[in-house]
């Protein structure tokens, strides 16, 4: 018989797979960001088989110590997005990280177990030696932090980008040295889903959507900010009744990152064809189509965002059930490591 | 008016110095721990103007990976000799650093302020290079794991030997950077207390007394044992009548460094008037003294060994205490930091 290589009693919840996903808050959010991360997370947690924790990762958002008040300013715009724009919270959860004191206590034990190596040889880390930083142990500490993320909620699947997966074998590796040293499967093991994440394309008709190109499109700005931001949109130079190539076409490609399948399709159709269909009309159709998406949930965003006592308290069950899960795993360890009085 | 460089509002008791000291729970303690740092906490915890919080640090010792289940076996034998030799209780605190989850938490915050480079030049983390060790992420960090120690607490004096020196600058350090990351005071800076430890010598009467050279003469063993252990201690060669040196007797150091006043002006004046008096006779004044101070408790000390709970109950008061300090620091923290969705 050989020996299990994962704890026998977990957490977890029968017939769910326990997903974890995090945000981190440091701007406003825009579509890029819906697109790449907000929507799977909010579909993910529509799915019956799984059960979600959407993690706002305020801690990690610490690491660089002359934006260490930025977390702070953020993390109410990315609660606040996730559940206005419909993340379900029934079998799920939404949950801050720095409400979970279990997270560092349990990443001291994973960096008993971890070779000062290990962390040197962290791409995120080699990369702000080479921009010249004098990075901060935070910074060097933060696989860590994020393997200690996964593993005090037992969390089975761990989806990430390419850019990302390195961590994911560290947050292994960590589990397995720990649970080697202790000498029995304590901590579990997640599993990486590897994703690409298709790049959306900025106002500028160039770049990836980000924040710190300044070709983004708000997700809750004004209506008229909207509007202006969409109208910059650069496109080429085809005329009205031309038809002109979605593929290429800017727009159009930022409608297709949250519009209906309606809207897509309409808008698809009538810039192949060309006729009577303009760059201004695709722009005006997109805007329609953010103020549908966006737009009439932008009082219900800054509900939230003025009362942060009702945005605590939706989101209450969520980090009472997460502090549950986070209070057993840590009882876990200890117990494997002999800690504490009694 | 020049700006505070300490914050306003501390949890400090009127008219008494908060005082920490750390013990780490590596081994059963012998008569050498006793001396350099048992019994000044335990004069210090009967100073009425010192608020002392002794902390059993067994987080600090599970940093060398092969050893990580070692602290959890020796952390009740070093709190119940702390109680059982007299520590007192009614203006301090014996707290277990484990029971104490802000101090990982903050500790993530220094790690957000703090440079790699100041790590890396840590004495006791280049030693452990030198040595030629693969050194753990837990060793790395240690130094701020015990800045965070200090400043959970507010600690005001931190008494260390020489050896701990850099790590007080360093914690200074950490409470500066912090402070001026966030724009006001947050943390209290504290007063290193460098002291010399006169070392004592092992019944090699060579070597410093040390578990590791298994050179000690221990403080709650079986009384054969510690009778043993004593008629092993080195001497000259010197007969029952010469005139002996306390200053370069083993057995004569000894018995200073825990006898009573009385115990050591007889032995000292034997030793060097010598006549009838020999090493025999020594060691015998040695084992009964070791008795009277030591041996007279060994009930004591296991009556707490075996009863966990009780020992936990007589610490409680303590631990309830410390928290409610380190809860207060950590909402100082944190409320600079604009962390939580409130």
């Amino acid at each position: 018989m050989s020996e299990p290589t994962q704890p026998v009693h977990t957490t977890h919840t029968v017939g769910r797979t326990r997903v974890l996903t995090g945000a981190k808050p440091t701007s406003d959010l825009h579509v890029g960001n819906y697109f790449g991360a907000i929507r799977p997370a909010i579909e993910a947690s529509h799915n019956p088989s799984n059960e979600v924790i959407l993690m706002c990762v305020d801690w990690h958002g610490l690491t660089d110590r002359s934006k260490i008040l930025e977390p702070g300013k953020y993390t109410a715009a990315v609660l606040a997005t996730y559940l206005t724009m419909g993340f379900s919270l029934e079998n799920n959860m939404i949950i801050l990280q720095s409400e979970i004191p279990e997270i560092p206590e349990i990443a001291w034990y994973l960096s008993c177990v971890s070779a000062v190596g290990l962390l040197e040889r962290a791409h995120a880390y080699k990369d702000a030696l080479s921009s010249g930083k004098e990075p901060t142990a935070g910074l060097f500490n933060y696989p860590i932090l994020m393997a200690s993320d996964i593993v005090t909620f037992d969390a089975q699947v761990v989806p990430v980008g390419k850019d990302q997966s390195q961590h994911l074998e560290y947050a292994s590796d960590m589990v397995r040295l720990f649970n080697n040293a202790v000498g029995r499967p304590v901590l579990f093991e997640p599993k990486p889903l590897i994703q690409s994440t298709p790049l959306l394309i900025g106002v500028d008709g160039e770049r990836k959507m980000s924040k710190s190109y300044g070709n983004h499109v708000p997700l809750f700005a004004p209506k008229k900010d909207i509007e202006k931001r969409i109208k910059e949109i650069k496109t080429d130079s085809k005329g009205l009744d031309d038809p002109k190539d979605p593929e290429t076409c800017a727009v159009f490609q930022i409608l297709k990152s949250f519009g209906s399948a309606e809207a897509i399709e309409y808008m698809e159709q009538r810039l192949r064809t060309g006729t009577g269909y303009g760059y201004g009309h695709a722009k005006k159709d997109l805007i329609d189509e953010h103020e549908r998406v966006f737009g009439s949930k932008r009082e219900l965003y800054e509900h939230y965002i003025n009362n942060p006592r009702e945005l605590a308290q939706k989101l209450e069950p969520g980090h009472t059930r997460a502090r549950q899960i986070a209070a057993t795993v840590r009882q876990r360890v200890r117990d494997a490591l002999n800690l504490g009085i009694l």
